[in-house]
């Protein structure tokens, strides 16, 4: 008899100290701007000033561009900088995967303004970025993974904002370098994107 | 006897005052924040609490998110704040699209750290969202646009990153209410990724 197993996390777990606090803030200050827009009583140039020497500091004491893509792809790092699941990118929603015992991948999240396409909907551009992603994590969840070659994504109806998206993704088949994989992106229950891709077999090589 | 005209900018320009500016600072910190990464001396917490006070004056200032979107969506807001032209958008890199005589639009960017995906690369997503976006300025500038229903994205090389691309498109055909658009991704002269589009011509509606 066998028994289902708890989904495993695939995604590192956002540190609830150090950069990860940094980033997250970083997050709201970039949604925050969104929604004040330009017509605040706000000094924005003391807005401006205030980042700017935050952006000053952090550079101040970074390590050079080579050596910190030499860290950042090293051990733990690897999933913590992309534009999807990143911990450490401002950009990223940030996505948190799970592999199930099924074979799928599956991710929920909300996505706020600065994801915004078309009026209240989320950017077709956004949906096949987060849906490529969660491809890729399907592919490393089955054991053989790639790099993109084909990526088709279908709309069926916009994808809202403000309400939760369930992201699932399962590879389907592997016929030498060839990897088919699929995914679809829901909300309220409703289907809204669907998205299938071919993935080679390959990899780049990692800064060392 | 007919001459070149000079390229038709589609994009809202960037204010060198007030939002824009702030939004830029809030870039250089995201991009900042990847380049420091978890290892500096720098005590993250401090930077946190900076960059949270920020984020809460802006909110405490912001008018409801319903009468922002009635804002955002209203005149020359239409491209200020989306996740790849607006100006207004730290996540969007921002691009700026020239529309041609010959039908075509072109743009011109070169993006860092937080747009990786495979290592020194772009992240494929962030291609195909990139060119789902160019595929709607070339229908906008050709004069017939609508929402995405399928989009096609190949993958012939990795797109690297610190190098400047160019990003074209143009509409090949209306039949009907269906738009078949295409676009390519170049960087150094070579093609990296095309994509292909077939667009409904059907919108939302704008908040009010």
């Amino acid at each position: 008899m066998s028994s289902v197993r708890e989904p495993v996390v695939l995604t590192a777990e956002p540190r609830g100290e150090g950069l990860d606090v940094a980033v997250a803030a970083a997050r709201r200050v970039v949604e925050a701007l969104l929604l004040a827009g330009d017509g605040t009583a706000l000094d924005m140039s003391d807005v401006a000033a205030r980042l700017e020497a935050v952006a000053e500091r952090l550079e101040r004491h970074a390590p050079t561009l080579q050596q910190r893509m030499v860290d950042m792809w090293a051990g733990d790092g690897v999933t913590r900088h992309d534009p999807v699941v990143g911990s450490e990118n401002a950009l990223a929603p940030p996505l948190r995967f799970l592999g199930r015992d099924d074979g799928s991948v599956e991710s929920r999240t909300t996505l706020g303004l600065p994801y915004q396409g078309p009026p209240g909907v989320i950017h077709g551009g956004i949906s096949a970025l987060l849906l490529d992603h969660a491809l890729d994590f399907a592919n490393q969840w089955a054991g053989v993974s790639g790099m993109t070659g084909t990526l088709t994504v279908r709309y069926h109806r916009p994808a809202p904002l403000f309400v939760e998206l369930v992201i699932t993704a399962r590879q389907e088949t592997v016929e030498g370098r060839k990897i088919r994989t699929t995914g679809e992106l829901h909300a309220d229950g409703e289907l809204c994107v669907t998205a299938e891709a071919i993935f080679i077999d390959k990899h780049l090589p990692r800064p060392r």
